[in-house]
């Protein structure tokens, strides 16, 4: 399988930008990461673009070529991907494939989102299209009601309590609060989220991650191209993994796992040689609080039911054994929803190649994942992250 | 490069289906795809999936799983792609590359719309969400009016006139006519386009495709299952190309050129090693007549304003040297957004391997070529087919 290198990543702050467009959000995304690729926009071969609702916010599908407008590239093509929620993580997995293939050696990927621009009651709407149109959101369902009901069936299934759910909430508030690029700075504790106003039954306010603006972004390329180039990679993509399950919650045999993301891990493992204890740190898709138990569980990190004690035994936060969501996660990073999974990439290859600023918490990390998912992940996303010449 | 079998192709009739489900719809084309491959569902790896406008026509986005459901691949991955009008080529893209990437083997490739049920006002302001929300349709341009500019400024740059364009459309009406999938199966003539009432000067109401609700596949395999299965392809995909272009009109420098349809052509034709005088037939993005004028030229197979003359003297008629649209085109069999560049392919195959009831047009024909276009040709993909033994 061929290594996929990440010659540099970008994005910008995460949270609300009344006064700035889509497409002037990506333009920052892109310069930071062509910026530390070191490599020439006049080398670009093709852009993969993530982007989930766009047609609501800004009026505006077709967003790949708007993307790329004023980048060099004299034979640069550009391709939108939307798997909801999961769509930046599709985008770098299509961008791998890509490279993988031969066809091209110097990928832009990246997603966007502006959200903030609709108020919370429209966007909760507008991410209803993520769910099963016909049986679902025409049964009253939205996201904050789904989640409600997978934590009520993992809670209900396994030892485990609100409380346990509360721990995930606030070790990423932690880990935000270090992460300058964070839409919520601000530490909270385990009160906070218990006594939050009920949005979903068990989940309350804090369980839910925020709407946020956003873009992110990232250069990869093929091994051939860095060498030529001597170029000095930040990271390499060493395996890229996909599943889907049944849109609908009523169409799953267990709302207590993710079949999905169990998938995509298989593959992505496989691809990279490496078993989940080999895994050094996490950047998990926690939409809601109970996602990212089920998250760490279908990584292979957690047997199930037993990440819920991992929350509340502290070995998830950045002094555990195994940090999670360093940079503060959807939870408190935010959750531009197409940026989200090229955001994780960005997260982690500067928390591998030593410059975010919570890579104290990881000196020797080697080896990190990234888990994104779409709608209550009936897609998902995996890709393994590994330090160049490690 | 490794070449792509179609293992079989599908799609339903393109049309009104106010009664269908979008699911009901790529639920049949998927099925007759399948069927005439002979491939088990259980031998799935992945499904590319192009769709355009469904979050306002169905309220539903993350349509990918939802179009997978029932298929028994055990770890089926579900993609969906979105690049406006060329959503169905840009699938047909990625899944070429999927395989050519050795990640996957077989995939199932797909489209869908749904567009009558919109209305035709809510469709044509939903349509404009492919073009430019700040510079264009903020302006108050919409497609009629874009390719009303296109066609105003290739009129003037060469000696054509609306007469020719108007050959376009009754070639196509008289190819759609003997096609039963098509929507318009009715014969025009030239008094018929020109008198017809003005869209958007000089376009009229013939000179525009219908708005239609249709779904296509096709199963696309790697020749090492092929030979593994013994499988009989229908063709092989032999060039898969994509080009960009400014989204806006007004960012161009050449009204009368379309550059990503060019950039497409040229890396298709150098994958297949083929020079666009070997094309015995072409499918291409007629949105509107002149837009089949733009395709011929962007594709080499006319000169600079060369298109016009071929159209008026019958070049591109079924019995012409070049057949052109042969299905009827967007302009005749219908155009459902994200369908449309996977019934291209579905054509095409049947042309080649002599099972469309048009194809006794083409008895010699080995080699045909796909051109789809997003808005104004902002992106484009060009997909070159043979005759599986040519």
């Amino acid at each position: 399988m061929t290594e996929v290198l990440v010659a540099g990543v970008g994005a910008t702050d995460f949270g609300e930008h009344p006064d700035r467009t889509g497409r002037e959000l990506f333009a920052e995304a892109r310069s930071l990461a062509l910026e530390r690729s070191t490599v020439s926009d006049t080398d670009l071969d093709a852009l993969y673009y993530g982007n989930f609702l766009g047609a609501t916010a800004e009026e505006q599908n077709h967003q790949a070529p708007l993307m790329a407008a004023g980048l060099a590239g004299p034979d640069l093509e550009a391709t939108r991907v939307e798997n909801a929620c999961a769509s930046g993580g599709y985008a770098v997995a299509d961008a791998v494939r890509a490279i993988r293939s031969g066809d091209v050696d110097v990928v832009l990927v990246g997603g966007m989102e502006r959200m903030t621009n609709l108020g919370t009651a429209a966007t909760t709407a507008t991410l209803a299209h993520a769910a099963d149109a016909v049986h679902e959101v025409g049964a009253g369902v939205t996201f904050p009601g789904a989640y409600g009901l997978l934590a009520d069936a993992y809670l209900e299934r396994h030892d485990a309590s609100h409380e346990d759910l509360a721990h995930v909430a606030v070790k990423n508030h932690a880990n935000a609060a270090t992460n300058p690029k964070a839409q919520y700075r601000e530490e909270i504790d385990v009160a906070d989220v218990l006594e939050a106003p009920t949005v979903a039954d068990p989940l309350g306010l804090y369980d839910a991650c925020p709407i946020t603006d956003g873009a992110a972004a990232a250069v990869l390329v093929s091994p051939e191209y860095a060498a030529a180039q001597d170029l000095e990679p930040a990271a390499a993509i060493t395996g890229s993994g996909r599943g889907t399950d049944a849109l609908a919650l009523q169409d799953r045999d267990d709302l207590t796992r993710t079949k999905a993301a169990e998938a995509a891990a298989d593959d992505a493992y496989e691809q990279a040689d490496i078993e989940p204890a080999d895994v050094d740190l996490a950047e998990v898709h926690d939409c809601f609080t109970i996602a990212e138990l089920l998250a760490l569980e279908a990584l292979g990190l957690y047997e199930p039911g037993e990440a819920a004690s991992a929350a509340r035994n502290g070995e998830t936060t950045a002094d555990g054994d195994l940090p999670v969501n360093l940079s503060g996660g959807l939870k408190a990073k935010g959750h531009p929803v197409g940026a989200t999974g090229v955001s994780q990439l960005v997260e982690l290859t500067k928390l591998l190649d030593g410059s975010h600023p919570n890579a104290d918490a990881v000196p020797a990390a080697t080896t990190g994942v990234a888990h994104n998912a779409g709608g209550t992940v009936a897609t998902a996303s995996v890709h393994v992250l590994e330090e160049v010449g490690a």
